[in-house]
């Protein structure tokens, strides 16, 4: 069943049923992507200002069978917000369905609309003295629509969970153009399947988000956070276990760096300044939240001294006022962008079980070392055991000359990772860039049970053609 | 596409393929469900012992077109456990498949099989000096696989989610005779669809589970838990507003209870020690988790104070001890079998967003007192929006004189929660108790997309026929 391309009769077709102005070409800002691997070549950008505009362009795509790709922030890691051959699709950006709809303190829930960006949720729910608490480096640019539809994790997966667990319910438009309307601030529903969470993390491929209802939580009234150098990645989980029988389920992140990324920061950003100089082999960024009754800084820097006098810590920092704790986390989310900077070869997000983690950064590093001169990065959530394995050219050296060893060099990774029990797709989605390694890894009856739902829900196969599903 | 009888030749076909010992004829254990509603009146009992032999059952109904039904603790109380009609299927109890297989402290995770009860994995995790926090009345019976299949809820949501927050990963046997291997401890784990959560809820609809990895938390070193005299129902929020402010997201309960409960109680369970005599009008159980070095006592007392001063509660005990906690749980735990002990004529699992609590309570009491000489007794989470609102006949009267009134009285109570925003199956599930309700109040788009996941996931229609989904 080929798809239709999305040519000018189609365009004057659709854009006959939407207001002026929601039609516009394709510009660079839709056609590109962070990692820089993915281009789209042709398309007609799509931008609908409701719920009913978007599903009026669904109903006309599926008439014509023309592919449909989401498109939120743009900031996406795997390729999902980019189709970069075959037949041009509508590219329906949510840049104008980007309201708060609505902050309820009583529910502690907040509706977004899909384009409504990560940064100004958080907003939102602070102005209510509530937490809306998924953080990521991108949340300026990163939309509801785009976290969810990739699930993503970021720096307070450990205490909240994924973006699923912060999402009560959504407003979506199916593959026939039907509307969902799902958002609902229950705790407790369990009228039918779980429709909200197969549409969460399927990036775009089972039904299009317009809205979500979030979860909000009581803002901590203390948190205490410390950077510490440790003796090595085992350390990390020595302490986390440390500070969680101190502070119970309040630690929130567990932030592992290695010092090859700081060097990137003073190389690329010379403007940040770093919390240790000259920085650590390993660095860890600890927070955890609290009431106002518990003196947080002081369990947490008993939990620390504990850690010292086993070894296990060589220095450390607590943050003594937000403006240092800002400034943790500033150098903290300032290594994905100066890895941007140089230039990755090849990135990986994988998990692993924790108690493999150590194990994992030392065989990583052994392998990658035995393929060639690569400088290694490894960094990452390791309250999660999730790690981003970032591979650079040896220093002076440009990455165009390795693009032929990218393949190589995943594969690697990501069987070291699989084959430790963990997950070569932990945090950033499948997209179009890990459609190879999802049919390579995924259990075979888990993937048969997707093909045949993509098939029952979007049997045209309309919604983001060529993502998350390998070809079949 | 009719489904055939388990009749003597295929009961044959299919002990030749299973240990001796497998199948057993129908019991009453087996045909009976503690609401009384359901009853099975044939089918053959297979008790699998290995993921193996459930496969083996599923591709043999499937090759003869016979229809399962998934078994656990029998505690369900909406009918999916029990196929009163129909072709007789094969009840697949999950009794001998009832292991631990492991309990992990460095990953917070668990596994247990899909028979384990709720009990022994709580107990599991104690051991290890972890929680568990999935909590209901009939842990002592109900089991993973069960709780799972109904994304049950109980007295923890509030601060942990209902049963799908607490799962990682399943093994499960798809409607094919397929097995998925996703057990897994990891957090963060996006290689596709979220197929585990899809199942979760599904009341064994679209695959039977046979194992889980569960997610456990440090035990809170501290708790505190208060019973309280209520003004009304308005004061249970704003008490949990107090709470939450002082506590954080420490706060794990908020259980409101009408006096009719402990009516019934007195009743029927004379020896449960009562925290009130006499009880209020309205009772409210309050309880939360905190780190060592947090007096959390202190804090809770702090804020049922402030709650005295304003008018909102009227008198209140704060346990002094393991064994008054216990007693105030007992208490509450016992109101659901002394309502059982009465006889209601018609129960019901609602929610209702927070905010329409109260007015729900008058609004449900003014319109069942307006269809006849009714008891009522309302109870549940609170903190939750989910009620429990049970009907039972005049003292001195039995139910089945009112039976005829079940359904307009279901209607009612049904329309005033959907009106309100609410869920009319909050977490007992639909099984085929609600099928109605799901046909009546459920989203026309979602309900499309449900029956197009169940012709996908099991297109003949064998996997526990008629729970969940409504003829179509």
């Amino acid at each position: 069943m080929a798809l239709n391309p999305a040519d000018d009769a189609f365009a004057a077709r659709l854009g006959a049923l939407l207001p002026v102005g929601t039609l516009r070409p394709l510009s660079p800002r839709y056609a590109t992507e962070p990692r820089g691997r993915f281009r789209a070549r042709e398309g007609i950008v799509a931008a609908p200002a409701s719920p009913a505009e978007v599903a009026a362009i669904v109903r006309a795509c599926a008439a014509a069978r023309v592919g449909i790709v989401p498109f939120g922030g743009g900031t996406g890691l795997v390729g999902g917000q980019i189709l970069p051959d075959g037949p041009a699709p509508v590219i329906l950006s949510t840049e104008r369905l980007n309201r708060i709809r609505g902050v309820d303190g009583t529910e502690d829930a907040l509706v977004a609309e899909a384009g409504a960006t990560l940064a100004a949720v958080r907003a939102a729910a602070e102005q209510a003295d509530r937490l809306f608490p998924l953080s990521l480096a991108s949340e300026g640019s990163a939309t509801i629509g785009g976290v969810l539809a990739a699930n993503a994790g970021g720096t307070q997966v450990l205490r909240h969970g994924n973006a699923r667990a912060l999402c009560l319910g959504l407003e979506a438009v199916l593959a026939d153009g039907s509307v969902w309307h799902g958002l609902t601030p229950l705790r407790k529903d369990n009228l039918g399947y779980d429709l909200r969470d197969l549409l969460i993390g399927a990036e775009g491929t089972l039904g299009i988000v317009t809205a979500a209802s979030l979860r909000l939580f009581p803002r901590p009234a203390r948190t205490a956070t410390a950077w510490l150098a440790l003796r090595d990645p085992a350390a990390a989980l020595a302490l986390l276990g440390r500070a969680r029988a101190a502070l119970g389920d309040g630690v929130t992140a567990c932030e592992l760096m290695a010092r090859q990324g700081f060097d990137f920061v003073a190389e690329t950003l010379p403007d940040i300044r770093q919390p240790m100089t000259p920085p650590p082999a390993w660095a860890l960024l600890i927070e955890a939240g609290g009431p106002a009754g518990f003196d947080i800084d002081a369990a947490l820097e008993a939990a620390v001294a504990d850690a010292m006098a086993a070894g296990e810590v060589a220095d450390g920092v607590i943050a003594r006022s937000g403006a240092q704790r800002a400034a943790f986390w500033a150098a903290r989310e300032a290594i994905p962008e100066a890895n941007r900077r140089i230039g990755a070869i090849a990135s990986h997000d994988i998990a692993v079980p924790l108690a493999a983690l150590p194990g994992f950064i030392d065989r990583v590093a052994a392998t990658v070392a035995a393929m060639g001169p690569f400088r290694l990065n490894v960094f990452g959530h390791a309250g999660d055991g999730n790690l981003h394995v970032n591979l650079f050219p040896p220093a002076g050296q440009g990455r165009a000359a390795f693009a032929d060893r990218r393949a190589a060099l995943t594969r690697a990774v990501h069987d070291l990772a699989h084959g430790m029990g963990g997950s070569v797709a932990a945090e950033h989605g499948v997209g179009r860039f890990k459609t190879g390694a999802l049919a390579r890894y995924a259990d075979p009856a888990k993937l048969a049970a997707m093909r045949a739902v993509k098939a029952a829900l979007d049997p045209l196969g309309i919604l983001n053609p060529g993502a998350v599903l390998p070809p079949g």
